[in-house]
């Protein structure tokens, strides 16, 4: 039987890497990518090669960033007197999307795992002791993910931080998504949602 | 609103550009491309912007290849009596994972498109007569997309072949898909699939 050529056979192996990109989509998109003309394919391949020499860890607080600091710490007209705690960088993007947060952010950098061997030294929580100090921060908003790590790190930074800060620790609501049906909502999360019912 | 780095927003907007990806699948790629490390990602760029360099057209058939001729032709236990003509190079490893079919193939290159603009001279009709003529073919398979276009290029082909040389001109059959629930099968679908039925 015969195939593609080989270089879009190679291509078709890569692609199917990235995630929620099976064979048949990757063997697509590469097939797709011959229709493209030579300075467009130049210019997608160049980006990917380059990518990780263009894209920065904020050294303040470990977010995403075109430089060594990112858009959000370089920005004064950020509340310099909150700080949201979250995993991983592509979260930050998440609550920004929601229009609701003006405050800084503080990268962990994972989550307690102390199955998978990480505990508290592997995570950021040095620097962001240390940004509490100095940017007298009032308020910390912890949003890692509602699961079972993320929880008992929340639960773990919490106490950790109140013990040593005159600060507010909170914790992102967890409820039923807006927009859903209620039809469909698993009971742990309709317990919490009962649980964290407020007053109309 | 912060949004991601520069380099990933110029990343996922050619990421779009890629059929049946959307933007947010877009920016999905990207940001996981962030976990691919360094040389992973040179490998994927370089495969990329080479792509067009390493895909041939072979000079006999139109199909793709690794050289100036594809794995097809050069295959000397392939039927050389029999050619199936296709529009585009895409349709024959849709053909060959079949398994069915053992002899060549011939790309059109398109089909009739008269509104278009496309025309008999704009496919590659006299490189087909002239290998039917030289490879003494006995048999040519009409593999066009069953669609009006398609079908209008499959009957001017066999009125053409038929008349200039001693050869069969048969068309893949049409009907119900293989595997398919009848309940939805398509009225136009269900008549071919009655005209073409065959004793059993």
């Amino acid at each position: 039987m015969s195939d593609y050529p080989q270089a879009i056979i190679r291509l078709t192996e890569m692609l199917s890497q990235l995630p929620g990109i099976g064979r048949r989509t990757a063997e697509r998109l590469a097939v797709a990518m011959l229709d493209w003309d030579a300075p467009e394919l130049q210019a997608l391949g160049e980006q990917i090669r380059s990518l990780l020499d263009n894209v920065h860890i904020c050294s303040i607080c470990g977010n995403l960033a075109d430089a060594d600091t990112c858009s959000i710490c370089n920005d004064d007209a950020r509340d310099q007197t909150t700080i949201c705690v979250v995993e991983n960088a592509r979260q930050v993007p998440v609550i920004e999307k929601s229009n609701r947060y003006r405050g800084l952010y503080h990268v962990l950098g994972g989550r307690l795992a102390p199955l998978d061997g990480v505990d508290i030294e592997d995570l950021n929580v040095q620097s962001l002791r240390d940004r509490i100090a100095a940017l007298n921060v009032t308020e910390v908003i912890i949003a890692t993910s509602p699961d079972v790590e993320g929880e008992a790190t929340a639960s773990f930074l919490a106490e950790d931080l109140r013990s040593d800060f005159p600060v507010t620790v909170s914790r992102i609501a967890l409820g039923v998504p807006v927009g859903s049906d209620l039809t469909y909502a698993d009971s742990a999360t309709m317990a919490m949602a009962l649980d964290s019912r407020r007053r109309l």
